[in-house]
């Protein structure tokens, strides 16, 4: 069973992963694994994961069998595990709880190489509809605090499959950075009565320089305070906490911005190997027959980060970033990429 | 000139380094840099790098000349600039200041190839004689909050050059990391009367699951929330929040310590890529005639992280740590390694 543990200085939650368990023995060697050929995520390799959660398939065809243009499975070595009811307990002066959450894979395609920025704005779309498919259902778990979206693309970008594929983990706990988020739009609304991130979409368009692209519902941009190279934030212009509350035509509408950005960072940078988090609000609770959430100030949004420098010592010591790149240069390159 | 720039919704500060200057196009081409066979950091080669700014050399020698055992410069692409007084900006909604602070590289020793754990506890001690000294001397200047001493080592972690070498950054601003850390410090000192950091001492000797090594002054083990498989913490088991106030003594103990250590790392696992960060107390003022801190309720300590793993989206997005292997087992695995 995985487990929860706190640091008792500063607070953060880690998961220590048996399941995922690597032994200390495993890194003795260098870690070179190459892709052995076999996809366990390609069509009519369905036996070789965990039975599906959701599918949208051929109406006459068979779950966990051919025929599906996307599917949601738990992943085989998850960080978290769905069963059991949370647990708290100490040790000595520390803390920990058992490792309660889910972690599924989203398959966006059965195609293995049809990279984001390859999809149409409508089979894209399709992936956003299971996001949002998967977090109004796991929204209902009164165990989870928090639900992260993200994607890793590339090996250095922590993926180890090739196959277009997305991840999702439930949390008992909100996570850090997003607590820190909810808190700083939190001080910035009761100061200002504006949420900080409209604030920031305002303030981009006025001064215009780091905007990358725009249509009616979405901006991206390279953000002012960037921490790497090509960071690219994406937001609604609409206010809303919730990824969830995004309609059909506001998915076609993010569908072509993240098309958009990802073809020019394709062309730009050679397929750069990156990293993409989904920031929503967190899991709502009923009231009183309603759903409410507490963080009417916040904004959902996601942030792209392609891997083009190492992290290093300085960064890990100060939680200080050095990016090598000015943000404004960063977004002039990309707006001049022709897609 | 570098800029420091503020995120406006969780308040973190980046470096926006327009020294190192990587300008958009260089991404372009996968960056595989090759070591060339030149090392500006090798004997005879001194007049390659910046002047010295503290050389422990022969006596007879001059400086930027051979005859040294190590030697101290600024870094040739600073991330801060020395230079100029602080000033600080909006810009529009945001927030900047410009990049003031010093950026020094500690050469170790003129032996390209003689890794941290190669050296005798004498040639260490040396090593952090030099930390000593740049802290005293950085100290002095009042513009700098904190003075974070870090090395890379391997390109994973972030190391340009391989040639041994530690680097020092003085920033204007305390890091968030370290600003956590001494929160946590006090809120712990202010509940309990004890430092926090004395009471993992305690626990970890008495759980004793998790302890590589201890010597008289020094105890190194695998924390109890570690961040990263093999992530190693070493402490003074005397309270103290600054690293300069250690004797020549202790520093020989440290040497002891930290080569037992790394060479247990570098033995169980082949030699892997690392950082360490040391973690002192923040820059003291003067106050009536002496040096004081606020901080006393702090306790230095060295970090060291042995690159293994990639950080993937799900740490960048949640700012929560996926470690794959039990710190228990880490910890017995190198307990058990002969060195």
């Amino acid at each position: 069973m995985p487990e929860l543990r706190k640091n008792p200085v500063v607070g953060r939650w880690v998961i220590i992963s048996t399941e995922r368990g690597k032994r200390p023995s495993d890194f003795q060697s260098e870690q070179v694994e190459e892709d052995s050929g076999f996809c366990p995520f390609c069509e009519g390799n369905e036996d070789k994961t965990p039975p599906e959660i959701l599918a949208y398939r051929d109406s006459s065809t068979q779950a966990n069998s051919p025929g599906w243009d996307l599917r949601v499975v738990s992943n085989k070595f998850p960080a978290l595990r769905i069963e059991g009811e949370m647990e708290k307990a100490g040790v000595g002066m520390y803390d920990k709880m058992n490792g309660i959450g889910a972690h599924e894979v989203i398959i966006e395609t059965p195609d293995h190489h049809k990279k984001f920025h390859m999809h149409s704005p409508n089979s894209l779309a399709r992936v956003f509809e299971a996001y949002k498919s998967r977090l109004m259902d796991l929204n209902k778990d009164r165990r989870f605090k928090y639900i992260l979206i993200f994607k890793n693309e590339g090996r250095r970008a922590g993926a180890s499959l090739s196959h277009p594929h997305s991840q999702l983990i439930a949390t008992p706990i909100t996570p850090k950075r997003v607590r820190e988020e909810l808190e700083g739009a939190k001080t910035h609304y009761n100061y200002r009565d504006r949420c900080v991130f409209c604030d920031i979409i305002r303030e981009e368009l006025s001064q215009g320089y780091r905007v990358i692209f725009e249509n009616d519902g979405f901006i991206a941009f390279c953000p002012f305070a960037s921490r790497f190279p090509f960071e690219i934030w994406l937001l609604p212009k609409r206010h809303d906490p919730d990824f969830q509350s995004l309609n059909r035509d506001e998915m076609l509408g993010l569908s072509e911005a993240f098309i958009a950005i990802m073809a020019k960072l394709a062309a730009a940078l050679n397929n750069p190997q990156y990293n993409f988090v989904l920031h929503t609000g967190p899991v709502r609770w009923p009231r009183m027959g309603y759903w409410v959430t507490l963080d009417y100030d916040y904004h959902w949004h996601i942030e792209i980060m392609p891997k083009l420098t190492h992290v290093a010592g300085f960064e890990w010591g100060s939680g200080f970033y050095i990016n090598p790149t000015v943000p404004e240069e960063a977004a002039e390159f990309l707006r001049e990429v022709e897609i």
